[in-house]
C-alpha cells in the first residue's frame, strides 16, 4: 500500500466536535431549556438550517453588513441563493406566517437550532452554536412582557442561578423612538443612537457622553429615572411573582431593527464577567415580510455557549455520568454469547450494560469500563457462568456485593 | 406604508419545516433511537454539519461522483472547501482517530445527525434528513458483528414491529472478495459486480442474470447456499438472543466502499414496500485515512423518513399529545396576574399549564385550548379568584371536576 498524505483530525475551523463528556452537557442544557419552556407551555418546532438567502436579505438595509459579510450564503446547483441560518426569528415568522389560520392564537413556540455566523473565531463568539429560541405570537397585552421575561428569569433559576447572580435590563424601543421624535432626531440620527446605547459597555463613558452630545440628546433623557409606564408594570408584575432582579436600563436597545417594544437583557453580575448573557424582545411587524395582516410576537434567545461559560465559573455544571450502567468483562471470548444473554435481561429490566469481547485482558477491559467512567463492574467468568451468580464491583468506592442471576436487576434498580 | 413584494413562506427546496406535530414525531424517534441504543451501552457523541470537503474526496475515485454532484460543496470568504456532510461515518472515523489515545475500547458511539444531498426531492429522499448513527470501534470478534445487527434488531422492535414485519438480510464483502479472487475478475469488474448486486432488487431479473454472465460469474456462485462461516456464526448466535428473522443474502453488498466484512440491511416485508429501510456494517480501514494504524469499525445508520413511512403504514406511530397539560382561560384580562400565579405553582408540582391573556372571548380562547390539543381547561372568573377553587374541565370528555387550589396540582398528578 503506497503511503497516502493523511487527513486532519480537526473540525472545520471554528465549530466543535461533541466528544461524549461535551454531549453530556449539551443534553443537560437542552433537557433545562426543554423542561422550563414546557412548563410555561410552549411547545417545540423545528426547521432546516438552509434557508432562501431572501429571508434575510428582506429585513432592511440597516441588516445588509450581516447578510453580505457574516452569513453563510452560496449559491446552489440550481442557482438559488441559499444561507445557513444565522439565528432562528425569521425562520419561525416565516412558519407562523404560512399556517396563520390554523393555528392558535396566543402561540407558545420554542426551538433549539444550531446557527451560522461567519466570524473570526474567538472566546464564546464560534462560527456555529445552539440557541434556545422562545417566541409567543398574537398577544399585545402587557402580561405577555412579564410571561417572556419571567420563562427567561425561570431557565437562569433552574440551572441553578440565584437572583443576586444576574440582573435582567429592562429598555423600552417605543420609549427610544418617543425620545427620537421629541428631541427632533433625524432617521440617521435615531439609528446612530440604537448602535451608540447598543455599545454603552464597551466603549469608554467619555466617549459615549461625547458622542450623545453630538446627537443632541441631554445625558438626562436617557436617565434611568424617566422609566416608562408600561416598563413599570411589567417590574411589579414580576415581583410579584417573586423576581427581585428586574431593573429598568434606558441604555437597553438590542442591535436588531426589527424590535418594536419591550428589550431586555440579562447580564452576569459577576465583577469579572459583567456582560450581556442573553436578551430578546417585542417584534410587532417581523411577520408583514409574508402577509399584509402583521402577527404580534415576542421573543428570546438563550445561546449554549455564554450560558456553559457562566455555569462554569460558578460551578453550577452537573459531572458526567454516562448511561451505561454496568460493564461486563470476560475471561475468556468463549463467554461473550453467555454475557449478551445476561446484558440483555439487564436492558429488559432498564439497565443499560456494555459488554466487553475478551479481545484483551482482564485487566485493560477494566481500564475501559474505568475510561467510560462506568459506575459497575461485573465479571465473568467460568465459575459464574456455571453458577449462575454474579460479583457487582463498584469501580468507585472498590466495594463488591455478591448476587445470584435473579437478584441481578433488583440491585440495579432499588 | 408602500406595498412591498412579500416573501414565500416555502422552506428552502427539498427540507422540511417541523411544526409542533411534526417535532413531536420526531422527538418521539429519536428518544427511541437513545433508548436502545443507549441500553446496548452506546454513548452519544454529535459534530458540526459543516465538514472539510477533503474528508468525503479522500475516500477513493468511486465515491468521487457522490462528492461532486450529490454534496452541498462551497467556498467560504477563507477559500476553503466545505461540504454539509452527506453521511456521519467519515466524521466519527476523524473524530475517534483523533482521541484514540484517551479514548477505551472497545468504544460504542452513537450520535442523531443530520446529513445533506443534493438530489432531486422525491417521496422519502430529501435533500435532508436524521439518522441515527451507531458505531462500535477497536473489535474484530464476531460478537460485535452479532451485537451491532443485534442493536438493529431491537430499534425496530422497540418501534413496535413484529419479526415478520421485517427481515434482516447479511451479506459478506470479504465472501464476495473472495468470489472475485476465485473467478479472475479484474478491479474493474469486481466494482461493476457490487454494483450490479446493489442494484438487484431495482432491475429486472433477466436483466441481472444476464449481466452476471456477462461479467463471467456463474449464478450458483451467488447462491444462498453457500453461506459463508461467519455469517453462519452471526445468525446462529442471533437466535439464541431471540432474533428469528436473520437471513443471509448474498446480493447484500452496500453501496460504499468502505465495507470490508459483515454488511446487512433491514428490509420491509410488506408487499407493497418490499424494500430496504436501512443498513450497515464493518469497516476495517476507513481511520487510515488520518493515522497509519487503522481501528476497527462496524456501523449502522437508521433514517427518520425511511422509519417513519413503515410506521405509518402499519399503524405505529404514536398519536400527539402536547407537553401543554391546562390550559388557564381568563374572562377579563384583570384576571392574568392572577392566573399567572395558579399557573406557578402547577409549574412548581411539574405541571405544565399555558395562560391567555383574555384578548378574545372566552369561546374564542377555548378553541386556542383545543387547537392546541390540550387536554384540560380552567377558566377562572371573578368567582374563583375570590373562592380560590375551580372547575378542571376534560376538554375530550366535556367531563368537570371541582377543586380547591390546594387540590389543584394533585388532581393532575394522581
Amino acid at each position: 500500500m503506497s503511503k497516502k498524505a493523511q487527513l486532519s483530525t480537526e473540525p472545520y475551523k471554528g465549530v466543535r466536535d461533541f466528544y461524549p463528556e461535551d454531549q453530556a452537557l449539551l443534553n443537560y442544557l437542552f433537557a433545562t431549556y426543554r423542561r422550563v419552556a414546557q412548563s410555561f407551555g410552549y411547545v417545540e418546532y423545528h426547521a432546516s438550517v438552509l434557508e432562501p438567502a431572501e429571508l434575510y436579505k428582506a429585513k432592511g438595509s440597516e441588516n445588509e453588513e450581516i447578510v453580505n459579510e457574516q452569513t453563510y450564503t452560496f449559491l446552489d446547483r440550481g442557482e438559488r441563493e441559499v444561507t445557513l441560518r444565522p439565528e432562528m426569528t425569521p425562520t419561525v415568522a416565516r412558519m407562523v406566517s404560512a399556517k396563520r389560520r390554523e393555528l392558535g392564537f396566543p402561540l407558545r413556540l420554542f426551538s433549539i437550532p444550531n446557527l451560522f455566523r461567519y466570524e473570526r473565531p474567538q472566546r464564546g463568539r464560534l462560527r456555529e452554536h445552539w440557541q434556545l429560541n422562545v417566541d409567543l405570537f398574537g398577544s399585545k397585552s402587557v402580561d405577555a412582557d412579564v410571561e417572556i421575561v419571567l420563562v427567561a428569569y425561570e431557565l437562569m433559576r433552574a440551572f441553578g442561578a440565584q437572583d443576586n447572580d444576574f440582573v435582567i435590563k429592562l429598555g423600552s424601543r417605543s420609549h427610544l423612538d418617543q425620545l427620537v421624535r421629541e428631541h427632533g432626531l433625524s432617521a440617521v440620527a435615531g439609528r446612530e443612537l440604537i448602535n451608540l446605547l447598543d455599545r454603552k459597555g464597551k466603549i469608554p463613558k467619555e466617549e459615549f457622553d461625547s458622542k450623545l452630545a453630538t446627537l443632541g440628546v441631554p445625558e438626562g433623557a436617557l436617565s434611568s429615572d424617566n422609566e416608562p409606564e408600561d416598563i413599570a408594570k411589567v417590574i411589579k408584575a414580576l415581583e410579584e411573582l417573586g423576581v427581585s432582579n428586574a431593573v429598568f436600563d434606558p441604555s437597553i436597545v438590542r442591535g436588531f431593527d426589527y424590535y418594536t417594544g419591550l428589550v431586555f437583557e440579562i447580564f452576569d453580575t459577576h465583577p469579572d464577567n459583567n456582560r450581556a448573557l442573553f436578551g430578546g424582545g417585542r417584534y410587532d411587524n417581523l411577520t408583514a415580510l409574508f402577509d399584509d395582516e402583521p402577527i404580534v410576537g415576542i421573543g428570546f434567545g438563550m445561546g449554549d455557549v455564554t450560558i456553559r461559560d457562566f455555569l462554569a465559573v460558578r460551578n453550577l455544571l452537573p459531572p458526567y455520568i454516562p448511561p451505561t450502567r454496568v460493564y461486563l468483562a470476560v475471561t475468556s471470548p468463549e463467554l461473550v454469547q453467555f454475557a449478551m444473554g445476561v446484558a440483555k435481561e439487564l436492558r429488559e429490566a432498564n439497565i443499560p450494560a456494555g459488554i466487553d469481547f475478551g479481545e484483551k485482558k482482564l485487566g485493560d477491559q477494566i481500564k475501559t469500563a474505568t475510561k467510560h467512567a462506568i459506575p459497575f463492574l461485573i465479571v465473568i467468568g467460568e465459575n459464574e457462568q456455571s453458577s449462575n451468580s454474579f460479583t457487582i464491583k463498584d469501580l468507585k468506592t472498590g466495594e463488591e456485593k455478591s448476587v445470584t442471576r435473579e437478584e441481578l436487576s433488583n440491585f440495579f434498580n432499588s
